[in-house]
């Protein structure tokens, strides 16, 4: 199997399409840049959604349901979010199709036009906030912390499987709040919890910070981020949380009475991620051989695969792998014993190195007389014998040390790819040769910003936070400024 | 709280609408005929899921993401399913706006006209079985098992929260199989999911059964179908499953390899169940009071009330409280501790019952004393006061006992409201005078079915499976009949 992939250093954007669709994770369907996410792929989003839904409440969030469309004169409401969204979108105009007169199949009923045109979500600040204004009068109703499970559509020209499609699936919270301090504390406290999530579940180091003014979502007064390095040296914003001051509640005025008994308006946040985290841990940890999940969210988290000659050898090798599947089951664990007869040990251990299995146990009837099983661990691809009455206490902690490994490996990788470079000379040649993140002065204006997009595509992908007050002079233009920024090139 | 709720015997559909809008489950958005749904509502959505979620995956069902779009031209290859879906749909037409050279906001951009409408799905049998010809070659593919969780549209005219909705959220279930007689396997199967489901869960009790051809699945071969009866003797269909044949599989041209080697076209299921569920729980068990909602689908099972006059006073409580909250959690149960101090017990107990929240118990000062606690049931409206020390034991076997006692009262009303008649004038007289389901002989023709729809609004609801042979005369022909069927209005 695994040698249908194309090897990463011969062609990255080839390598990561090849593995999306022979991995079985997803694949384009027949309406153009919609994708299909099929059960393996799901099942790798369904465990980040558990994880994510459980840290959202345990945080005092809620989950409700929006509709699907919004009145196109809801986007006209917030000036900078117009510009920013209203703009590839998909526009629902009828409501009705009837048989065509000419008997070719059917067509657009022209006498069911809508009165005003909806657009299919982009995002749900517009049509949340419109109904935040009737629940929200008093401070005793504040604060609200909701989220939301749902699809958008964002039109777009050139898609790619999980990194941008037109459709796609995420969660949006949008929060409302009585004061501008709460409203920030709760910005903060969400990119914390995707920053968390990437960490201790995705295996993916992350760095958080500012998006400058000019890579901020439409409407927002800030928008925090989380950036990740790809194996190709491009980074991949991973989740983004935005303070929204009182826009959208100025826009869909929606003011409530404080305690001292003022009108007010109502501060908001608004936070996201995406199905694009999927394309993250494929492109953060994989390797020619196939993908490499984190055994956190991994579907299968240890597979067992019987090696034997003859039947009477399978029906002793299915009493003991169906033992040991139950136990490590009751550990909490999720396993597969594939015994199917039409493929070969090989072409098995091939497959499931493909799909990123983490832990590969192989037994045969040799294994039976000596006791022992075969463990094979998919980031190292190292194996070893050990006695199998080890086997329910070593798996456990293997599987954590392989979600350790990952992450470690990954930290390294961005370690050694992230360069604190001073002059636009070195800027260059570390993106034309290197790639990776770059540490650099910057003298904070958009013009600037711009212009170093135009020349060289890389942007600046967040201010990190915390990162030392140092005085330098901007790499491209040479005005002083007091504190480095992180560019890349980026998905 | 409950006095602004109409009385059901007053207003049934005004009880029902007030209900939804007071126990804060959904409310109309600012789209025509799309609702939201609260949190509250929406948590109980999320039990629906998880229960029958696990169900889906007990039966060896995966779940996976299509997309939300199907070209125009798909409806038109299955004959009676674009007859019976392709008419009140939302259709997109174009993919971008822009600002208005008037300067009015934005309009849509006639130069982003779509070659092809894309229709938002209304079902998802058209767009799937597209992905799945390319998915299945050989037996060996077989059967794919695969569900999805989804947001349609089917544009309606008159829409009532939860019960008709242009968007809804629902499960779809899409199946292949190798063989007709495994395929109608599994359309059993999942119809006796649902009635599982509806009995154990929702303490709903339904008829399983036939749909008659006239009320069939646009596409199917058969339906079956689980239906229920709301208190005001009406009937709501709570869930279907289709066995599709082979229809959709020769409209997609889906075919596959069998063992002897021979092209046969795939044979398929569908089967889904909506947030319309929400609905029949609420009319099914609730009363003049608010929401009654069985323990096992309700957010909050156990809501714990301090009765208190001075601050020392609740912070004892407070402590005690949180303890008795801490041991119920322990058991499983959701608890909710209930001390705001901006209203009184008494408004908090009319509140609680309001959202149908199972059990209240209710705890001051003397009870402290004499290590008593006060326990009231939704159901019944009971109270009792029994020794702290007995909690524990007592609340687990409460909610057992309610759950069993909702579902009691749900089929003595069913069976007190379900009857046999022979004439056409008995036929008559209930509907009008009592309501309920009619169990009465039909002449199995389409010609009598429509007839009796349109003189009396009520239909065939289904044909329920196992009822016994029993020679009888059509109520409105007169003509030979041998089985029963079951009659009734319906939402």
């Amino acid at each position: 199997m695994a040698k249908f992939l194309t090897n990463r250093d011969d062609n990255y954007a080839q390598w990561y399409n090849d593995l999306v669709i022979k991995a079985d994770l997803a694949e384009n369907s027949a309406v153009r840049g919609c994708m299909v996410i099929k059960p393996y792929g799901y099942a790798i989003w369904e465990k980040i959604q558990a994880e994510l839904d459980r840290m959202f409440k345990a945080t005092g969030h809620v989950n409700a349901y929006f509709p699907l469309f919004i009145p196109k004169s809801f986007f006209s409401k917030e000036a900078a979010h117009v510009a920013g969204f209203a703009k590839e979108c998909a526009v629902v105009t009828h409501y009705r199709l009837k048989n065509d007169p000419n008997g070719k199949g059917i067509i657009v009923d022209p006498d069911a036009k809508l009165e005003e045109e909806l657009i299919i979500r982009p995002t749900s600040e517009t049509i949340i906030w419109n109904s935040y204004k009737n629940w929200i009068h008093s401070y005793r109703d504040l604060p609200i912390l909701i989220n939301q499970w749902a699809n958008v559509v964002r039109w777009e020209m050139r898609t790619r499987l999980f990194l941008r499609t037109s459709e796609f699936l995420w969660q949006e919270g949008h929060t409302a709040h009585a004061t501008r301090e709460e409203a920030i504390e709760e910005t903060e406290k969400m990119i914390n919890v995707y920053a968390e999530f990437a960490e201790n579940s995705m295996a993916l180091p992350v760095i958080k910070g500012y998006k400058s003014e000019n890579e901020r979502f439409a409407g927002a007064i800030e928008t925090y981020a989380i950036e990740a390095l790809m194996q190709d040296g491009k980074a991949l914003q991973a989740g983004t949380s935005h303070f929204l001051g009182q826009n959208f509640a100025k826009a869909f005025d929606v003011q409530f009475t404080d305690k001292s008994g003022k009108l007010d308006y109502v501060w908001a946040t608004s936070w996201g991620l995406s199905t694009r985290m999927i394309g993250a841990l494929i492109m953060a940890h994989s390797d020619d051989h196939g993908l490499i999940l984190p055994p956190k969210l991994a579907p299968v988290q240890v597979v067992i695969i019987p090696i034997y000659k003859k039947t009477d050898q399978l029906e002793k090798l299915n009493e003991i792998a169906g033992n040991i599947k139950k136990d490590l089951e009751k550990l909490g664990l999720s396993v597969k014993y594939d015994n199917r007869d039409n493929n070969t040990p090989g072409w098995k251990f091939a497959d499931y190195e493909l799909k990123g299995v983490p832990v590969r146990l192989a037994i045969g009837p040799r294994d039976l007389e000596n006791k022992t099983i075969e463990i094979a661990r998919r980031d190292t691809l190292q194996k070893e014998t050990i006695p199998m009455e080890r086997l329910n206490e070593h798996i456990p902690a293997l599987l954590d040390e392989i979600q350790k490994n990952i992450y470690a490996r990954a930290l390294k990788f961005r370690n050694e790819n992230t360069h604190y470079v001073e002059t636009w000379k070195e800027f260059i040649d570390v993106l034309d040769n290197k790639g990776g993140f770059i540490m650099a002065h910057w003298d904070g204006t958009t013009e600037t910003e711009e212009k170093i997009k135009e020349e060289t595509k890389a942007t600046i992908r967040c201010i990190p936070f915390n990162t030392p007050a140092e005085e330098g002079k901007c790499v491209f233009s040479g005005k002083t400024s007091d504190r480095r920024v992180l560019f890349a090139r980026s998905y």
